[in-house]
């Protein structure tokens, strides 16, 4: 297998990328890479690994996309960038598989441009997973799509449910429809719509409605427009931290909350390991022809790390020769 | 002032409700209060505070409305519920105010059916503060509008102003834009289309779009359609739900964890205090002709007794005045 790695995308780019890109070759010994970025900078990370270096081509392309950079004029233009180059790659079947950390709004212009979408599915989606103590919440989608129609939360829902039964071995993956009540009835225009489509396919499992309180135990996979997806994410993402630096703030302030803090360091750090994104990989882009992972813009060298073993296991369970079958089906 | 309280609406209804209602009149003596509900329970639960009796009517309405009822229907249908009989009274003006525990969507039906709208506003909003270690942060709309148009997020941003400026009495606002991510074009349909309108409004001091992680600290009001804003109020009491519980085990597991958890006591309880929505009191039905709070349903004494004191302030600061000034005015 042969995983493409922008490896100048991302806030901590291209040190922790490099390094978790490494480390991840450690764990799989059939894995190869190629790396996409300053080929200079890159060869100085290199040293010292003399050992993978059989393992590890690099496309030179200096460019780099930034974060805040409009994302379709910077694909359209920047076309020696890491970010362009590795689509390329990937278009190319260069490789296997394609990991990103850099701007979520280029990956998804990128794919769309550079890769294309499988045919027969009307809308890509981008996918991140949840921690949750257990295999992880797939939030689909969470900002590749901002206004939806029904057909496109049906297709999002098969989607989800390939990957968590392929990638992440899921038996029935559960499938909610975000809402704003668990009765059937509940809903917007939109989910009125999708409610009866979901309901209707007897190749998932669909639990109902959820609400955004049920988002951690009722269901393995959340379907909902990217507007309503990426507002659910960023809230958890926005109490969590609120939460977790109340906590900190008052757990190191007097003597007694100190000694305190140090007798609950393993609870502490057990709570912290069980909402860590960076042991859950990134997010998948689901439904373009090609599999690409986008990782967190701040990923250090364990959540790449995490983030190339997602895109190996992706690539193993052939999950976009599923979703072909699965969404050219007569009932789409 | 004399307000009419729902007796018998919410989870804890009646005991919590009118044990409540018992304090807040203790604290406002000023205050009068009309019971809705079965009279002979009502007396029963009275005995012993005779000194409030002058000040306390009870208005027979024997009838419940349970929390799943389809709304609309049950406001129809059972006129002598305790919901529509304080409802009514309010409509009449037998009072200038009205608490209810009970059901959310009841509570919006009647308010619409029973009372109406405020002349000039298009979609009345349900608004709650969420807890954030100050005065609170609004959420509006939180579930009264599924389907929002443009205009009706700028009459939200202009209640929620009211709101903050009057009965919290914040000098300026902030207002922002609930989205997918800060910058100005970000954004669904209705928000590319609502941004302009908020912007042009020199009435309300704009801060620009926020995403689902900026809750807490970037803004005093929250605009949103009462589909989205409802996830997002819901997945945040989700997340603090479930990040409570894994402290709660974590800190229970063992001598060690339970020492160190026991010296933490003060702080965990100032963490608690600052999450505590029973401080913040409820949500606010804004654009209603009339003063109406829809307490939290699963409301104990002290979360009623800070409703009743956000209703007084409410009545106090003649919202509904200044929302009828401020919105037919030409603008809109």
């Amino acid at each position: 297998m042969k995983l493409i790695v922008d490896a100048f995308g991302g806030d901590n780019a291209p040190e922790e990328i490099v390094m978790g890109v490494l480390e991840g070759m450690e764990e799989f010994n059939e894995m190869s890479v190629i790396l996409t970025g300053d080929e200079a900078v890159l060869k100085e990370l290199l040293t010292g690994h003399g050992h993978l270096m059989p393992r590890i081509d690099i496309v030179h392309a200096p460019e780099r996309i930034s974060m805040d950079e409009p994302p379709v004029n910077a694909i359209k233009k920047k076309r020696n960038s890491s970010m362009v180059a590795g689509l390329e790659l990937l278009k190319n079947k260069s490789g296997d598989g394609f990991l990103t950390c850099g701007s979520t709004g280029a990956a998804l212009s990128g794919a769309l441009l550079r890769v294309g979408r499988i045919k027969g599915v009307l809308r890509p989606a981008l996918a991140p997973i949840l921690p949750n103590g257990g295999k992880g919440v797939m939030l689909i989608d969470c900002g590749a799509n901002m206004d939806c129609k029904p057909a496109n939360l049906e297709q999002f829902a098969v989607m989800g449910d390939i990957y968590m039964k392929s990638v992440l071995r899921l038996d029935n993956p559960r499938i909610g429809l975000a809402n704003v009540g668990t009765e059937d009835e509940k809903g917007n225009a939109l989910t009125h719509e999708a409610f009866p489509l979901l309901k209707a396919r007897n190749d998932i499992n669909f639990v109902g409605n959820l609400e955004g309180r049920d988002v951690f135990e009722k269901a393995d996979v959340i379907v909902s427009d990217g507007f309503a997806g990426n507002l659910l994410l960023k809230s958890i993402e926005g109490t969590a931290a609120f939460l977790m630096g109340m906590i900190k703030r008052e757990f190191s302030q007097g003597l007694r909350s100190k000694l305190g803090a140090g007798l609950l360091m393993p609870s502490l750090k057990r709570i912290k390991k069980t909402m860590d994104y960076t042991e859950y990989g990134g997010a998948p882009l689901l439904g373009i022809d090609g599999v690409i992972i986008k990782g967190h813009g701040s990923s250090n060298a364990k959540a790449v790390r995490a983030a190339v073993r997602q895109c190996a296991r992706m690539v193993n369970a052939d999950v976009v020769e599923i979703i072909k079958e699965r969404l050219s089906a007569a009932e789409l």
